[in-house]
């Protein structure tokens, strides 16, 4: 494989998000609802346990508007895991409360600039950025993106050269944005409908829009980038989560 | 960041577009509709003192046509309440009558030109427009919208020079409608699918008609405006509200 | 407004398109099917009364294929008794077994060649175009229209001149059908999500395709007609419409 | 009209596509489905004795894949009768059974390359193709297609000659296939979304994609052709219906 | 028929996507699963049986995320046998439990580069790809494809030897894979929506990334490639289905 394209890769990422059946879940009395929130939460508290060991994380997110009410993001060390994890979803009685309206599936991804020879996966510095826990900020951004291939801008026919001078310009713009911005970038060529998937995190959300705009005025985006369905949520803390579930 | 996207936001907006059920609704008693309404007032009310200290606005319409049967349009400091507010509505028994067949997350947007130094947000003519109430008008025209990044009309690779100069032409139509139509701009980037949303208000709907069509012919319309769906409106006093749900 | 963009609007059109829910329908029994009928009957009536006056017209049709059973087409002075129409046949019992799988909004529109000076809407012939009867013919073809806004054919980059030049020529095809086809053209820049809907009538529907087919080769349509879902339908009077329902 | 667009027309076509609701299929007592299926046998019947007049044709197919369970195709002189077609078919119980997922209203077609002054509706062998019944193969391949209007490939701006002598070329890849594959050309300008459906019909469907296939490396195919949907399916006799029924 | 469009054809493929219906299904006592899980085996076997005298071919697959839970993979010699697997699953009581969300259907294709004279189908190495068992491996990436006909890039006005010449260089890509990825390339011309569908399969699923990763930088994906949906699934052995509805 040539450097034009190598990647390196961490942990799978699974976004499942949902809708919340509000008919239904108000048809069941305080006891029935309990019982099912505690089975939620029991199930809940068997991931974090799990993620105590470091072997992936996930966090909660209510989302904004018609296209989904809760969404769960997944980061597991292999795909069938977050299989298992979808499944075991599935079968719990709160999962009957909602339907799936998208989700998305991806793997953690970063681009490598080292020499050769040198292994990347033994850096502590790269590791610590593939095996990331998800940011605790009060927003998340998602949205699912190509880059170009169309007659006069595609991407893919670039040489390296211009795409990495092109990536390099459009970095500077996100450290600007430093402290005030996290991102996980989400690697889904062969694993879901677009190339990549882009998580942002900020406790304001004044700071997506206003990255996102920036960027859009730098080539790569403006010429390249091809944007799907934008989603925007507030991170739940567990006991965030029951108070949007109480009636 | 450089003056060519300089932005100044006010209050985050949230359209909820629902879609009534009517048979569900007709099967209810005059006794149990005048409970769920008399819940929805109550919530409507709130909202309504909280919005008498100038800390937001809502407004509902009723929509023309399949997409929706009523559109609710809140207006908040942040997206935080604006999530609250869909969930408190979620949970009113009303919110089981209707289906939410699509919305829109976005926040009042102005450009800056005002030279540096000079705090915008400090200018009393400018925090009246970003944080405004809805024009009481009879009519809503709602749509999302994108500029273009096709091959030959990029609208993000032009100068600020030339965007600037289009932009101006384009407002020189708008202020020809000054007393016919109000706009409120709101941005969506990183917050929806499209980059704007323009909400439209006016008592004779015919000047939508007459000042969109003239603004197409304009080359900033013409050659970058990408338009997503048209929704069309009625506002509705608390009272009108009631007689549409009246059977 | 400069002369380029100027038109004339008359009555206000609306477009219902329902399925109807046989299995549902069938599960009466015949004195509730005529009940419903009855109501429906009254409200069809209540219109025809109404515009007994001129004041705008109606008419039904039953939809070939999956898109829908039957089409309302409402026409009205303004949308806001538009808005009412909907609202008042949502509200019957017959709409119980219909499901609105898609609408138009639009108003009725003609090019404006007058000398300035002179008010069109004074004149006999052009008040009698723009608030004009459905035509009372067997078969309804109605279908949703953009003019093209892509890199090399952008209809509203072009000079008056020449969209002048090429609207004639296609006028010159239109009447070529005189006495075959009737058409309707509706105006929804701002109103709906296609900037013009077309309703064509004929007593023979062959005319449709022919006239439509012949169009496509003509330079306006061939490079800047950009078109929505066609609609085929047949005329129902109202006794045709309980033999439609009759099982 | 001009000898460019100049087309006959025959019967014409209604494809109505049906996914069977198995789960309220299996509900039924062996009993009640007798009962249906006598009543649809019953109408079937009735189309086939008019048919015996030669006043249409109509086959059923099982369909392959999520699209669809069954598809019906009618013949018939007027548009009119297949609406009553559909419409006495919504009427039967079996329809309770069936979802209609799609559909196609258009009329068979033919280029008309006869002298001037001859009436091609009076020679026999051109009355064969344009009122034709359905082949009896053992596979159906249905699919729309459009004529492509893009800014380089625009064919309703070629010549005559260029698109004459573009189809000859196209017609005589289909003569190869001649003994293994009929076709039935089915107009839909003005009547449905694409303008043309195509019906193939062979005993081996591997002719299909054999004749599509070669086509498409054709100029009129690869330039010009914009496809929607295709449906592949099996030819049923009525005892083969009543097998696919059967539980 | 050209070299430029010889292909040779295998086993027709059948890909049946279901998503489960957890609510419904967990209304089941444990004996109603278990009877059910029974007709189901049975009818896996009967396949399994029939297998086994290699005329065919099936394996299912979890599929993660909204797109489905569970893919069939059905390989058999003709059309007609798949239509009859599709239809006796529907007619189990397992069906009534699932929704088919979507389907491809196509037929196993290779590239027929022998000399003229020669038959393809009589030699053992060809036989063996042309019908081929499902690798068993742990995980599946399925996903539709066309070749592009855009203004600049259409594939199919290449001559033969620029479109041997990338497919060479393509399949260069391919062979690195030798041993962690297999494929079955399915042809779908007038059988399905695209061109062809790709099937994948790997023990690790990160080498579906890398593969068609590094290939959309090569010339026939980068300018020609136009991709549907992907799905991304685990091989499920029997008892591994059963683990999946297990409760």
């Amino acid at each position: 494989m040539s450097n034009n394209t190598e990647t390196l890769e961490g942990w799978y990422c699974f976004n499942d998000f949902r809708k919340i059946d509000w008919t239904r879940w108000k048809l069941l009395s305080v006891e029935q609802r309990l019982k099912v929130l505690e089975e939620l939460t029991d199930l809940l508290n068997t991931w974090t346990v799990y993620e105590q060991n470091a072997e992936g994380d996930h966090a909660i997110f209510q989302i904004l508007g018609h296209k989904a009410d809760i969404m769960f993001m997944f980061l597991r060390p292999t795909l069938k895991e977050l299989a298992q994890i979808e499944l075991a979803f599935n079968k719990t009685k709160f999962a009957e409360f909602t339907v799936q309206t998208t989700s998305y599936v991806s793997v953690i991804e970063l681009s490598n600039y080292l020499p050769k020879g040198e292994d990347p996966y033994s850096r502590p510095e790269i590791r610590a950025r593939l095996y990331t826990a998800i940011p605790n900020k009060e927003y998340i951004c998602f949205y699912p993106m190509n880059k170009l291939r169309s007659e006069v801008n595609n991407w893919y026919m670039l040489s390296s050269e211009e795409r990495n001078h092109m990536m390099r310009s459009h970095s500077l713009i996100g450290r600007q944005y430093a402290g005030k911005v996290k991102q996980i970038i989400l690697g889904s060529v062969g694993l879901d409908d677009y190339e990549w998937g882009v998580a942002l995190f900020a406790d304001d959300p004044i700071y997506f829009k206003k990255l996102i705009y920036e960027m859009r005025f730098d080539e790569v985006s403006a010429r390249f980038g091809e944007f799907g369905s934008f989603y925007i949520g507030r991170y739940l803390l567990n006991e965030q989560l029951d108070q949007l579930l109480e009636l």
